[in-house]
């Protein structure tokens, strides 16, 4: 089994290259090679001799860099290369190619080489939504982005629903939901306070909620994304039906539910190290995302979420506990 | 007012560069300049000496084509050039160059001559959409296409939303019905039928209904789908809200009742001039696209349909006679 990933440097990248080798296989069949393509290099892992690894750094927009990849032809293709969505809305341009051209690039090359059965595997976003939404949002909610990049993903969704009905490649789009608790330190991204918030008080530091208390979100564990990822390689095709392209089950949590998530996991002195300083800004964009989905199709193709957030912050403290053990 | 329209020399492209002549003006602004762009040269209408016309015969994919549209800065562009379904079906790679890439190209060059006020109204398709439909879809229903041509008209729609709100051009995407009564004769188009059914006896002549009787259809008359074409230049850009693509307001009729008006019209001997020989192939592709649609939006909006299937076979009888008497 020949594995690729794009976005092997990433965050999830990263994460999904050590589940696969933990794992050893997908569909029965043992991983014998991997394709780690970034456009920094990825970190090489640690593997038994048995297991080819090629690192990859390059543009995936450039065709040269895509051909090199696909030579070897891989059975499966894990799609997570993406121009962030702030990135994608301060340059169009460079959203559109990275995150649409290389998409087609990558469809073409595949349909080029008759690589049929390989499944595409594309992580897509709850960006992808927008418009007027209804309360709680179903498989046939239409896609109207309010954002370049949930345009962007959304186009690429299309493409590859085509091609799969084509019978030119075998593809499937998970949108992911907001993901919590991400590890490292604060960042720019808008949805930053929501792991923030969890992670800093557990690690004994201080956080800052930007958004009124009654705010919801929709979240996943990282553990359950990658979960999702490996699962999303081995659905039959002939499960999927008319479309591709599904939400996975999160959660749909308030942000008063997570400081009490929070309480009670690590006690009243966790909670206070939490300070309310409002943010119109981060309010505005994060407010703006759907919070309540069906999640019908995923389930049905037997997808599954976190239980609640206790099981999210238990599985952020294990994974931080092996991390600082080094393990 | 400059006025563009791509596809200029098709069915509609000619009947709207008329439209437009006749009614002289658009937003109260009288018409000066008419671009004709189309890959075989579209008929040069007759004008009084006021009006400018540049006919334009190339490929709407040729960047160096659509600069020397653009140079004159329209201020409306009316894109209706595209591939038909069966031909994006048959051959992926000419549907994606002329029915989006060409889309982007335009958007790309508007950008680029800062014509963001330029109202860009593209014909999208009923086409679009596809998959687990409900039983009367909405304007927040998805687009899961099941056909190339959909997918990238779908694709299109999502770039031109996401332009408009950028502020980069002024769009709107009127999704058509099935339009009946085409002028001409039958031909290999699926909905041929649908248009020929009416068409055929009502000249006299004979027409072959390939689907059961019971099979509903969203259809909307040549006419009215030109008013909307107009409308759709008029329309106010604070109007659109979050989506500047919705599907036109059509109306729901059964092959029953299309035979049941033409016997109301033309009597029992044009209604005995069809005969019933079914069509299990044309059968599949109708009996897949949606009819029945609320199109709040477009009403909303002030768009509107034919009052009945009466009125439909009034105004094609209408435009045929006048095209007889050389009016």
């Amino acid at each position: 089994m020949h594995v690729m990933i794009t976005g092997a440097a990433g965050f999830l990248g990263q994460r999904l290259t050590a589940a696969l080798i933990e794992k050893g296989s997908l569909n029965g069949q043992p991983l014998s090679r991997l394709t780690l393509l970034d456009q920094i290099e990825a970190p090489r892992p640690e593997v038994v001799s048995a297991l080819t690894v090629e690192v990859v750094a390059g543009d995936i927009a450039d065709i040269s860099v895509l051909e090199r990849c696909l030579a070897g032809e891989p059975q499966v293709i894990y799609h997570l290369a993406a121009v962030v969505s702030s990135a994608a809305e301060a340059d169009l341009s460079l959203g559109m190619r990275v995150n649409f051209d290389a998409t087609r690039l990558l469809l073409e090359g595949c349909a080029a080489r008759g690589l049929s059965t390989t499944r595409l595997v594309m992580a897509s976003s709850v960006a992808a939504y927008g418009g007027d939404l209804p309360e709680i949002l179903e498989d046939m909610t239409a896609l109207v982005p309010q954002n370049s990049y949930g345009t962007q993903k959304a186009m690429s969704e299309l493409l590859i629903n085509d091609y799969s009905r084509r019978g030119l490649i075998d593809g499937c789009v998970l949108r992911l939901p907001t993901i919590i608790v991400r590890p490292g330190r604060p960042n720019a991204a808008a949805s930053s306070f929501a792991s923030s918030l969890l992670r800093e008080p557990l690690n004994g530091e201080a956080a800052i909620c930007p958004v009124p208390t009654d705010l919801e979100m929709f979240v996943m564990s990282p553990q359950r994304v990658i979960e999702a990822l490996l699962k999303g390689a081995e659905v039959p095709a002939a499960a999927f039906g008319l479309s591709r392209c599904f939400m996975l089950p999160g959660i749909t949590v308030s942000v008063a539910e997570m400081l009490e998530a929070l309480e009670q996991m690590a006690g009243a002195e966790a909670l206070v190290r939490v300070s309310h300083v409002p943010d119109a800004r981060i309010t505005a964009i994060v407010s703006s995302w759907p919070a309540r989905f069906e999640t019908r199709k995923a389930r049905a193709l037997g997808f599954t979420g976190d239980a609640d957030l206790a099981d999210i912050i238990s599985l952020h403290q294990r994974d931080r506990d092996v991390l600082a053990n080094g393990n």
